[in-house]
């Protein structure tokens, strides 16, 4: 959207972050300008890693980047519970403001990041497609692993918590990368801390989201662990994820961002084929199996937005 | 395996592909040093790619890179199918080598890359983690994408025919990018090319391993395009990936590359839940989900080679 490339051209990616005003007007950018129905807090999953001892900067070609990654026991022995409040006011802050401004259109998500991707980044010091070193800390020094996620559970579970309590009215925990993990790793060194987020949140009063990306054979799992809704990518059709999660839970999914790159024919007919599989399903979240792409045009967005408006299952929807 | 550091040292990478005397020498180094129970020829999947119209380069850092990536139907129109014989005759000759020097000891498999993981390298021009130019020309230039495919698929039908001509006793096609994709995706626009490989090998009168990774979703679909075994990676438990493709078809996998980095008591853990699984099962074929991490130890592979041979089911096996 041009008037978020020019905020951000002026501000730098994070000051947007850390402006609890501009964070809100980024919020409601989609809002107003799609009919989307919902918000989500303009912020990033990284925050709060800063405040718990690493250093994070946010670079212009290379993204964020984490100069002192862990790689040790000691490392991981520094590692701080950050304070919502002193530390994290500003998301909480953008919250509040962003909750006003919303004024009752729309409900406002809250998120973050779970503790196996943000250990990821933390641990690995940007991106990476196959979590060597994450997966060396789990299977060489699981103390280490197990105290770091701890802290990461504390952390997410009360920045969270903080974010309902000033206004988020459902929450997204976003563990993008544990898809690269075997079931058998996932619950051995991920699930119990996923789970111990999501008790946790049990008192938060709000709808919560699990999401994940290359989760397909993750999701029963991740089920298990919590959320009122599970996320699933383009790669796994929503039938398979609801054989696979049970049909008492609603999904969130699953168009591949690509799919807004295409003709328009292309984009309705993979769009309606998602709405077609969700059909009768006790709750379903529409929504891309990822990010947005940079590259996405905005015409794109509106299409997708309207049809998704308009569409009327084909049969009428039989109550599970 | 130091010995192979010391050959990849003094004459490269690309030097040893299209050396017949070198590939066969490498070929051999796992089977004289670990006693595995197959060899598969040295070789890399991209060689083709140079006949064919694009400029390929291994690099040192990079890894293999094409200078000029195909982005348009023009681009696409001037793809030519290369002559096994001609073009390729050094992996031929690498064959016949290897396979007398193996004298028997262990069969011999041949490999090529998927129409679609081919089709992605070129237009990509290296490695990729959305395949975003190929999803574009899939979808906004179907017709280009599909005259490429074809192409691809003539060109890897003939030159894996022609390797079990030249002596491989087993054939792998290495879809290891598809997993990119939607089911959808997968099913209009990669199935069918695939398929035709398959139906062109029918002939052939050897076993065919169809290998992809990241795959959990798409593996009944690789299975019906064909294959005597298929593969799946780590993110998919063994007993899930047999419920959908059926149990009358043998799978290979599916060890996750990073267990051979672990301790040891955990290498065997994962090693045997994955044994466990396959028991009584009508056709496992162990190994990694993917390739092998240039930091696993020696000693690692050992034992695993070691443990699989020795392990013995804890039930006796059903017969299907």
């Amino acid at each position: 959207m041009a008037e978020y490339r020019k905020l951000r051209e002026r501000h730098g990616l994070y000051a947007m972050f850390c402006s609890p005003e501009l964070a809100a007007e980024v919020t409601l950018q989609p809002v107003t300008a799609f009919e989307v129905d919902a918000a989500i807090i303009f912020s990033d999953i990284l925050l709060p890693l800063q405040y718990m001892g690493v250093e994070l900067e946010y670079t212009e070609h290379q993204g964020p980047v984490i100069r002192n990654p862990l790689r040790s026991a000691a490392d991981v022995a520094a590692v701080r519970v950050p304070d919502p409040e002193a530390d994290l006011g500003c998301v909480l802050e953008a919250i509040r403001l962003a909750r006003a401004e919303i004024a009752g259109r729309v409900p406002l998500l809250g998120f973050a990041g779970a503790p196996f991707t943000l250990a990821s980044y933390m641990i690995e010091g940007g991106s990476s497609s196959t979590c060597l070193w994450t997966k060396r800390m789990m299977h060489q020094e699981p103390d280490a692993w197990r105290r770091l996620m701890e802290r990461l559970s504390a952390t997410v579970s009360r920045f969270l918590l903080a974010q309902a309590q000033a206004g988020a009215q459902g929450l997204q925990l976003f563990d993008s990368w544990a898809g690269c993990l075997s079931p058998a790793d996932y619950r051995d060194f991920v699930y119990p801390y996923s789970r111990q987020v999501f008790r946790a949140l049990d008192g938060a009063g709000v709808p919560l989201i699990h999401f994940g990306t290359r989760n397909g054979d993750l999701a029963p799992l991740m089920r298990q662990a919590g959320g009122d809704v599970i996320g699933v990518d383009w790669r796994t059709e929503l039938s398979d994820a609801w054989n696979r999660v049970g049909t008492d839970v609603a999904i969130q999914g699953n168009l591949d961002p690509a799919a807004l790159l295409a003709p328009r024919p292309f984009l309705e007919a993979r769009t309606r084929a998602i709405l077609d599989q969700a059909g009768g399903r006790p709750g379903h979240i529409f929504n891309l199996g990822h990010g947005m792409l940079p590259s996405a045009p905005v015409e794109a967005v509106q299409i997708l937005v309207d049809l998704v408006h308009t569409y009327r299952c084909p049969q009428p929807p039989t109550v599970a």
